[in-house]
């Protein structure tokens, strides 16, 4: 299975594919991070991110994508304009028919680095691990999206093998 | 001039696109809702407002849209809901070349009630009778979209005539 990881922001959008071998293993095809200039038009940044997602898309064909849940603990201005970015890379992965699924920020860092309130740099120093990287992936909103991804395919993996004893017992 | 006005709303979208004609008189082309189910999956919900705005784009080629400008009043949880709808509906305009204006509720309502603080009957009626529609424009909603496009097309003739103004001067 492939999954597409988003790390939705404001001035920084982060994605990574990362595919789950037949042996088991995790494997990084793609990571990086879709930056905005705010001086362009807020209408026009969307349209980047989208078609920017969109490459991505095509060019790796995941089977799912995965995105993170947001706090609400930002303001209202804050949580309208991550929305907006939000709303588009969801699309991205609907418009051609993708799964979008969420996950909490919490499980997410627990599923990386098995604590939740891990700090950036010890989730890009376990993604690299545990994705075979040379180096650290950068920027650190990239090294979240493969977390997302990681998440996913760790919590369809449990459940795959939950489904397979209910089955057989 | 041709406007689309869109009114984003987490559950019903408003649209209305109005041309300004050479005679000056406004006249209404299309209006209507995009009405969402909170039963469906939200990527998939912002997949039908985005394919359903690209299609009334397609078939009334507007010149330009405009959007309201959002309150800050609300709360987070329901500025990223709006956030990620109003982030689709322009996507869906620049992503086919559009500009899209942005006003706030205050200048709307001006521009079509004479007063800010309008209720949504009175937009509904003055938006009726400045289209010169039989009924009032139901939902409320898609009278409020036809409120922004007028709003977008009174000050662009209004920007014209002071330009051709400075030009003749």
């Amino acid at each position: 299975m492939r999954v597409l990881g988003i790390d939705c922001g404001t001035e920084c959008t982060g994605f990574g594919v990362v595919e789950l071998c037949t042996d088991g293993k995790l494997s990084c095809l793609r990571f990086g991070a879709i930056k905005l200039s705010s001086r362009e038009a807020l209408a026009s940044r969307l349209a980047t991110i989208f078609a920017q997602l969109g490459t991505v898309i095509e060019q790796y064909q995941p089977d799912q994508v995965a995105i993170e849940e947001v706090f609400y603990s930002v303001n209202a201005k804050s949580a309208l304009k991550l929305g907006q970015v939000r709303g588009v890379a969801m699309l991205a992965a609907s418009s051609v028919g993708l799964h979008v699924a969420e996950y909490a920020p919490l499980s997410i860092k627990s599923a990386v680095v098995g604590y939740g309130r891990a700090e950036k740099h010890q989730v890009q120093h376990m993604v690299a691990r545990l994705l075979n990287l040379r180096e650290l992936p950068e920027p650190a909103d990239a090294a979240d999206a493969l977390a997302i991804a990681i998440c996913h395919l760790n919590t369809s993996a449990t459940l795959e093998r939950q489904n397979q004893r209910s089955a057989t017992a």
